[in-house]
């Protein structure tokens, strides 16, 4: 018989199909690596190295020595999105509001952060000293931004190939900041903020206790960072990463967190290119709004959704997901050498 | 710059791109039409005509003539899924409940609506009177599961093609019947119960009667629907069907529901097979809970979701869109002979 799970954090239901569930390895596809990979450098490519010119000026950058903005010799590179989803606009700093049947101007932030000048590595092929940087750089991002009031979320993101949605080649995440609260998150903090009222704990720390002491659906681990396929995943190999102490946002995390987040970010997405033949996937935080990171009741992590299947009517029309594949089993797989 | 949008029934935010916007005819994909149509009748296929033997023995069908159940000679054919994702159990009447952290039985109900006993004809290409019969279908199946008092919610949805989710190619519709309230839908009665409280009218009359003095989103319409793209539409083409008088689910509909919505359905996906080359979509009813069909504030209606675009990680972090095709040019593209 089929099991059905709710997923507490969001109340998203979960049928963890039996009849129609599929073995962890069925889930590569290594036919489509037979495609040759993209060189190092590419001339045509604005996210290259040499190729500045080519992107909006830079918002910010790390570099080695004192290269100007702009110019090569950089190892991350924040840039406006040359076609941004939302754009920054002039007009004063009146809170944003917008009316049911208005169409409102689209305020907000986007940008691009290429975490890497080669055109041919992607996060998981990252050094671990270089992922530091890129997890620093959102930090950074995020104390910058959170000076414009009219800014409530930054959403930080990334699509993994094409299939996932990503339209430039070039590795790359991106940051979008929002002038309202957007409703997925809005529903977490809610069903979060409900729970700390009842209970007077929060509602993620004590999931996350949970699957520390079941222990069966945790991929990898440290003194810092759990990742695990969470216990109502509602796609295969869903994976989530939460820091093991109580954290509203990065503005309020240990000085430590982006190195100790590193090396189990890589290991993971290095453990799922190796199990599942480097399988297309959308990576995203999940922070608190800007400008609340001592919230008691909100704990920021980050989810990791490979695209293995088909999101079809069911999902769409409820939030409700059917899983062919069992949390235990995928952690499991994940987790074996 | 670009607009934002607030759906108001479920609260989703929708970025209406400018930059990157395409015009509604390169949402076509002439190429993919190359391959033949499969025959009307395939040997091999469990819902084809003379084939009843390998389904499990239906729950309801519609004959002409005194032919015995489970035997050719039907037009619609309705049977439990042979791979449910829920399944009714034995175990006596006691209600639905699961906590946290707890595997629950999959109790529910799968059903497969076979539209047709022609194994290449959609629901674009079935006559008038043949799609009457399988929107009836659905409110005989709505009345006798409410019987069931277990069961919450009965989602009815349809994915057509592969790339939408068919995993049979032979036309058919799915029934799940669930036994809570799946969370997209929770999000729709709390938000019209709201707007109920505060303004004393349904939400969705009032969203209706916008559209239809706007006029420039609506496709189709006839006295008793109108099929228009909302105007916060979160995917290119989204459409929606809805009854302009208030009514919260098909059991509470008028005697000739399906004969006045038969034509605006079929209508639509003809128009939208011929202007987008026969694109895969999802097709679901949102219908108030079991049992609830008075309900003041919750008006049914049909949602349409051509899979034109990939869904990314910024739509599957925050449930924010950004929707690369204006309502009003989709709209008036569909509308135009």
């Amino acid at each position: 018989m089929p099991i059905l799970r709710q997923e507490p954090l969001r109340g998203e239901w979960v049928i963890i199909a039996t009849e129609r569930a599929r073995r962890p390895e069925t889930f590569a596809s290594p036919e489509k690596k037979v495609k040759t990979p993209p060189p190092a450098k590419v001339d045509s490519c604005p996210f290259c190295m040499g190729n500045e010119h080519m992107t909006p000026p830079e918002v910010l950058a790390y570099r080695e020595g004192s290269a100007q903005p702009n110019t090569p010799g950089w190892s991350l590179r924040i840039i406006p999105n040359k076609f941004p989803a939302l754009e920054p606009s002039e007009n004063g700093g009146e809170p944003f509001v917008c009316h049911y049947f208005e169409s409102c101007p689209g305020y907000g932030v986007h940008e691009v952060i290429i975490e890497t000048p080669d055109h041919n590595r992607h996060t998981a092929d990252l050094k671990e000293n270089e992922l530091v940087l890129v997890l620093k750089s959102f930090k950074e991002r995020l104390l910058s931004l959170s000076g414009d009031r009219r800014l409530k979320y930054v959403q930080i993101f990334r699509n993994h190939l094409r299939e996932a949605g990503a339209s430039i080649e070039h590795p790359h995440w991106q940051l979008l900041a929002l002038p309202f609260i957007p409703p997925l998150l809005e529903a977490e903090y809610r069903r979060s903020r409900e729970y700390y009222q009842e209970k007077g704990r929060c509602l993620l720390c004590d999931l996350l206790e949970q699957e520390v002491s079941a222990a069966e659906r945790i991929v990898l681990e440290n003194e810092a960072f759990v990742a695990y396929v969470p216990f109502a995943a509602p796609l295969p190999f869903t994976t989530w990463i939460v820091p093991r102490e109580h954290t509203a946002s990065l503005e309020s995390s240990a000085d430590d967190w982006a190195e100790k987040l590193a090396p189990i970010l890589k290991g993971f997405l290095v453990k799922l290119s190796q199990k599942l033949q480097d399988p297309p996937y959308n990576l995203y935080l999940h922070l608190a709004p800007l400008r609340s990171e001592q919230l008691p009741y909100y704990h920021w992590h980050i989810e990791i959704i490979p695209k293995l299947t088909i999101v079809a009517g069911l999902e769409m029309a409820t939030g409700t997901f059917i899983n062919v594949s069992k949390p235990e089993e995928a952690a499991g797989f994940l987790r074996e050498r």
